[in-house]
């Protein structure tokens, strides 16, 4: 093949292909012998691109050839330029996903360009998702994660702070758990180098960069993040801003209909972004509980195992922290509420399961970074916190970043749409669920509506009244409220004994 | 969720979606807390579906919605109207198919919702790549399977013929398997109601409607296929143009890319068209050898009788033919080459191998039919076919289709650009493989240029002399014939004792 040329006229769209697609009229996919999802080489004088081709019976005439505008940019063609093409052989990288779809154990070269084809655009989502779902299946060896990972960092840009970087990663499930926003000023202030990067929520009420944005920007470059980095030893932005491991946003795409989540790709991915910004030291906190990503201490075990050995391959430190996920993190859930919840913890006036677990993984870091003895790093941490220079470091870090440095809690707006549960009966509460605390947050608007979310005015083992409120709902806007009500009455998150949950007042 | 409605303004484009996809600008996206691949519920008056989600950064404003042509339609929308969004729950078939995808055996409901929103365009093809590939991976239960085709047969088109009817399939792989050119004639002749419908080649040179297309028109509707059957008694046409099983189109446009093909989706997708056309008597030839789909006689035997229990649960009564398959049928493949062999066995000049294995297969419809002895069919068959019965037939069936009854097979052009390829030394041709015949006849342009194919002028176990021709390759244009060329100088299909195959005359 490739010596059948067919020439066509560009019909220029207006639109994004954002990947490497172009659509042909059905005949002429015919004649040459073309199916949807197989690949044509466009050329037009010098240039050339390989496509994926798109079929349609009817916008695209016989003798056009579909071109959308990014494309077009690249082939330097406009509306009505008559290009070449014919019929490309597929990426080998879709042979490689065919690979392992058998179950064969990918080399490091195979899994570097599937990573690179599907940052450049050159797999479809279909194709992507099959490697994923053989993820799935078949898992990956240490040895395919290691090249995921680096594959991952590789392929995008790289941040060197060209001294020892420090970092914590928290794994996902549960909400509330703003430990970043007390670890990161912490570790700063002791004078280590903390850049912390951090996602906004896919599918939680609040991502740490979510948070982080109630009290000041966190979109930037990476020359910007290591200027702020290098001034104040601490940041917390958003890793979606800066260009690092790509394709993971890639991989969530698809895995997101698909209810995925390949625990050999959320390794390669957490791992990829630490190796794109140079972290040395990493303490991984691993919420364990049920309704958690991880739900029981065996299972935290082996992923804990697991995550050290990865950092060993990748040359990164990995000390991990098993700590308790069985309900939400502190007493609030969502990004205005937990920003004031962490401000407040650095003032010292948080809950206690949140400093506890906060200085405990920053102690780690401490003593990493040789600023502790073994077993004292905690010690260490709760100093830094109580006498107040973690707070002077989240306030220089917040202005940094170009927030206001004298934010207040009370200053925060959170939504005043607001609806208490309180207790049916008198007794203890046996259960606060994270997945409902996440799904009823989320239907009061959080992320988007930053004020919206949930304060928890008791938890698990909380002996409770009879009508004292157990649970309120915030949010911007009244039909947000209503909905999130009506999922709370059918989730019910908290368990009191057994007893169904009432409003008060009534709900109309 | 739903309560939440986002006013956007219609850009209306002209592009046929095919899929029930929108396209939202990001930043609404974002606001309605919506993820590409998420559904929502777009409304306009009375009028409203749910469509999944495509985001785009520049081409869709904020505030404005990216409607399809033929999605405007169904919301009798046109540019610059206002709608009403709202997030949707994704389709319960998607909870389906991430059951499956954690290897849970579905329900009838499950599978059936699964093949509607597959045929309405509810499901994206990511999703539905995911479905096959747990199919692929977990296999089918055979009451999942028999679920499969029901589902599959009745969210499309059926056909009543109000009388018993017979039918032959061949499971795929070899190339140059023109046996239903013979069997539908023998068996139509013998008085027997045999309307088959057929498939266009994927990824094979020629598919049975390629080859017959030579012969007369292939589409056709319910009606005239039921017409043309009842006429003639016999018929071959495209099973693409009638509206049957059209799940089954898409499954195969999703598996294509990852060369995916479940068996037990294989199982389902060869009966649902079956019973949608009400076959009660079916001959199912299983072609077994090395670059057949089916390699080994116990995965053949294994197969046939899944395919008889299957039968058995559907109702249909299914034998199994076990032929070999180790190499292309007859001496020719490609359309038009085909068509051409095939009347010569109707005039008794054809392969012996064609015809032993046509009137095999033909003699257990017979038998089926009451119309020979267990046992007695085949005699029967070859008698129809000697005595010139089946050729009579064939020419009505080519006229009842709206061809020329007279054609004879010089009439029948073939592609004039040739090349042979001879023996490179004295020897016996020890194989000829199916897969590279298949890959040269396409290269070559089959199977849309009718006139392209390969003849062989050897098969295994021939004695050759070294000099002496043992395949000749036709084309229609040269450009193919030079690339059909290079692939077989590369693939070697036919082998002689190891030696490489040389051109005469010598190629530029």
């Amino acid at each position: 093949m490739g010596l059948n040329l067919t020439k066509l006229k560009v019909k220029l769209l207006d639109i994004l292909a954002g990947k490497q697609t172009i659509i042909l009229n059905r005949e002429d996919a015919e004649k040459i012998g073309v199916h949807v999802h197989d690949r044509v080489r466009v050329q037009s004088g010098s240039n050339q691109i390989t496509a994926i081709v798109q079929v349609t019976a009817t916008f695209i005439d016989s003798g056009q050839i579909g071109i959308m505008k990014d494309i077009a940019e690249k082939l330097h063609v406009k509306d009505g330029d008559e290009v070449n093409i014919r019929l490309a052989s597929y990426p080998e990288s879709l042979e490689y996903i065919r690979k392992k779809l058998k179950g064969v154990t990918l080399s490091k070269d195979e899994i570097f360009a599937i990573v690179r084809d599907v940052v450049e655009g050159n797999l479809s989502d279909l194709e992507i998702a099959a490697y994923l779902l053989a993820e799935e299946f078949y898992g990956m060896s240490m040895e395919e994660v290691e090249y995921m990972a680096r594959a991952m960092a590789d392929v995008g840009e790289k941040i060197d702070f060209e001294e020892p970087v420090y970092d914590k990663h928290s794994i996902g499930g549960v909400p509330g758990n703003k430990v970043s926003l007390l670890i990161v000023p912490i570790v700063a202030a002791a004078g280590l180098l903390i850049p912390k990067t951090s996602s906004k929520a896919i599918t939680s009420p609040a991502g740490t960069a979510d948070t982080m944005e109630v009290l000041a920007p966190v979109k930037f470059t990476a020359q910007e993040l290591k200027d702020i980095a290098k001034k104040v030893r601490g940041a917390i932005v958003w890793g979606g801003g800066l260009n690092i491991a790509p394709a993971d946003d890639i991989f969530i795409r698809v895995e997101y209909p698909l209810a995925l989540d390949p625990e050999s790709q959320m390794l390669a991915s957490i791992m990829s972004k630490k190796l794109a910004v140079g972290v040395d030291f990493l303490v991984l906190d691993i919420p364990t509980g049920k309704g958690a990503k991880v739900e029981t201490m065996n299972e935290a075990r082996t992923l804990a195992r697991k995550f050290v050995e990865l950092g060993e391959r990748l040359g990164i430190h990995v000390e991990c922290g098993i700590t308790y996920g069985g309900q939400p993190v502190g007493h609030v859930v969502g990004p205005a509420l937990e920003a004031r919840e962490a401000l407040l913890a650095l003032q010292g006036k948080g809950p206690t399961s949140l400093i506890e677990k906060s200085t405990a993984l920053a102690g780690i870091l401490l003593e990493l970074g040789g600023l502790a003895m073994r077993g004292k790093g905690k010690g260490i941490a709760m100093e830094i916190l109580t006498s107040g220079k973690a707070l002077k470091k989240m306030r220089e870090i917040i202005e940094a970043q170009g927030g206001d440095p004298n934010v207040e809690p009370e200053d925060i707006p959170v939504g005043e749409h607001r609806v208490r549960i309180e207790a049916p009966c008198d007794g203890y509460i046996t259960d606060v669920s994270n997945d409902a605390i996440k799904k009823i947050a989320r239907a009061a608007g959080a992320p988007m509506d930053k004020g919206a979310g949930i304060i928890l005015y008791g938890k698990r083992g909380h002996k409770v009244k009879r009508g004292e409120p157990i649970l309120e709902i915030c949010a911007e806007r009244e039909s947000r409220l209503s909905e999130a009500y009506a999922l709370a009455m059918k989730l019910q998150p908290i368990t009191v004994e057994g007893m169904l949950l009432q409003r008060i007042p009534e709900y109309r």
